[in-house]
């Protein structure tokens, strides 16, 4: 397997999958954004033939970290899409976080490989493109997120026209309960406190907005071919029922399972196998009770942005995503405040106006319009605040 | 279709959903016990070939009713079992309660039908016979209980290797929560009050006793294959999560749905398929919450003691359903308090001396001898008690 984002959250659990199954899988190629002290000890215990850095300056001190030991090293998004294309590789696991997760995975559907993914930006922005590119070229793209993971799960053994809804959980995150005057002045660490799930910061702070069920939903119509009137959310504070799928007979069918996102990386890795792993397993006693929800749109404004622009197609949901991404950053260095996130989103969505995303240039121009768009906002923000 | 037992719970809201999918199913052959209005009413609707009576005299009754129909009347054993093996018939659903579903079922089995199986007494009495029957002869066993049919929902599309563990949900039954000192007395109307299921008064009382939960983790041993330590039991006091099935890679998945045993009946019948049925469906935000707990096998024993009969194998289930049938009997008459079933059945198992049940004439052996000497232990308890 080539692993893309090999450092991060994703990337680290599913090296520590492939050391519980060493007979299983053998990594070929591992990429990174810019940290080259994970990259080498990893590229020294697992021996891949290539390692890339999407930093040129961390690519040139990987390379001298591994010189001598025959591992190639790349740099920059050529990099990267080596990494994904690997021909030695017959699975990709999609691991990097964003919209930099675009192009090199596109090429590995393009390269007709499995794709592990849990970039769930790529399908987001550019879920034509790549759901097309995948199906022209035989790539198969499986989920690694938890909620998907579970949907594809519930769907196992069942014919897509028996489908009636996708029911996806939400955790509610960190600020669950609360209302919106509550979250004026939150801090950085406190959206980071994530209640359940221990995540990057970006999907951290996408959890406390709810912007990651919001993407989750324009994830779901693309992987499933849902409508997006046919994707409920409910929140489920405890994160153990991972999602739910119900079927025109009436009947619901859900998957379960701790909080721990070897497991969706596991069964993607081994679909449509279950394979044992000594993964910690679930007992239902300890868990006690399951709550459901509906959730608050008027505190969380950022589930019914996403689902307008789904609605509204084409590239609306680029736009969405880049404002999002920009919005973050500025959150995450104390540059905004939380509740300015789901304001700027709307602003760069109400703007923007969308064209087909039937190729790359389209949707790159839509991502790059939405950031810059979504950058004037927060300098102005700033010299408000100011 | 023809329908074994159509005047009870799961017979009438079989017929419910025939009247629902009327391009779908034919009903061709019909029984009952000795409810003659009933079945007669049931005739003139559905127009079956074939009706058959268990009781003679109603049997005589029903024929003198549906005089010029052309509809044929049987009565007996005999009837029953011209109903289960009727030629027009793909499938059969064996609705009737107790040991006395055993025979007709057995000569379905024989006929090779496809057979919706809500008389689950009929696998725990004869289980290997009716497995291997059913097997020899090309017919399809399908569960109609609840926990059952969640099951092979669960299984649907998975490779029975990968199965680690099936859970069945126990509602908990109207006493769940007490005590074994608040139990002596109470009423069989308390009994027969279930907090969840409209049910026939037999599986309501052996819900109370959790004998139902004991007799399905034998039901679910023989229809899985599943060894009875990999079978538990959490009590689930909501009924929603109808049951789970954990896998390998410790993943689980469950089904959910209100409680309505038309679902259950519906998928029985539509399996695999998926079919509109316009039943309700269930809200999960209406459901609020679910719990899940541990058995309390100090004060319900019922439970251990069927699993104890199934570890000994052979016709000890067979002793343990006798008892049961017949202290429930009692109960329903007033005749022995409700403490007095897991008493009798223990009493009835700890003298049964089991032999191979894989033939006919042994189990209806050890069903008689158990009965028989249940009889006796509530004649003596009458005797005491009064």
């Amino acid at each position: 397997m080539s692993v893309l984002g090999a450092t991060g959250s994703i990337g680290t659990q599913t090296l520590d999958i492939v050391r519980r199954l060493p007979e299983r899988f053998r990594v070929v190629a591992v990429s990174a954004n810019r940290d080259v002290r994970t990259v080498v000890s990893q590229a020294r215990e697992f021996r891949p033939q290539l390692v890339a850095l999407a930093d040129e300056a961390a690519a040139a001190a990987c390379r001298q970290e591994l010189a001598g030991t025959g591992i190639q090293v790349l740099a920059g998004e050529e990099g990267l899409v080596a990494v994904a294309t690997m021909p030695e590789a017959d699975v990709l696991v999609g691991a990097v976080v964003g919209m930099a997760g675009l192009v090199p995975i596109l090429a590995g559907a393009k390269a007709g490989k499995v794709i592990a993914l849990a970039n769930k930006e790529s399908l987001v922005v550019g879920g034509q493109l790549l759901m097309d590119t995948a199906c022209a070229n035989g790539a198969v793209i499986l989920p690694v997120d938890s909620e998907h993971s579970a949907i594809l799960q519930c769907l196992a053994g069942e014919n897509r026209p028996y489908l009636r809804r996708l029911i996806l959980t939400a955790s509610g995150g960190p600020f669950w309960g609360k209302r919106r005057s509550q979250l004026r002045g939150v801090t950085r660490r406190e959206a980071l406190r994530h209640p359940r799930w221990q995540m990057g910061a970006k999907i951290s702070v996408d959890s406390a907005t709810m912007m990651n069920k919001g993407l989750e939903v324009l994830e779901a119509h693309w992987l499933f071919g849902a409508a997006l009137d046919a994707i409920d959310v409910v929140v489920h504070p405890q994160s153990i029922v991972h999602s739910l799928v119900e079927f025109q007979d009436g009947s619901i069918v859900a998957q379960l399972g701790p909080t721990d996102m070897r497991h969706p990386i596991l069964y993607a890795l081994t679909y449509p196998e279950r394979v044992a792993a000594g993964l910690p397993g679930l007992d239902l006693l300890q868990v006690g009770q399951l709550q459901f929800m509906a959730p608050d749109d008027e505190t969380f404004p950022c589930l019914t942005l996403a689902r307008e622009a789904g609605r509204r197609g084409g590239t609306a949901p680029a736009a969405l995503n880049a404002a999002n991404e920009v919005a973050v950053a500025a959150f995450l260095q104390d540059r905004i405040e939380f509740l300015a996130i789901p304001e700027i989103v709307a602003q760069v969505l109400e703007r923007h106006n969308e064209r087909p995303a039937d190729d790359l240039p389209a949707v790159l121009a839509a991502d790059q319009e939405g950031r810059r768009l979504a950058q004037q906002l927060i300098d102005h923000w700033e010299g408000g605040a100011s």
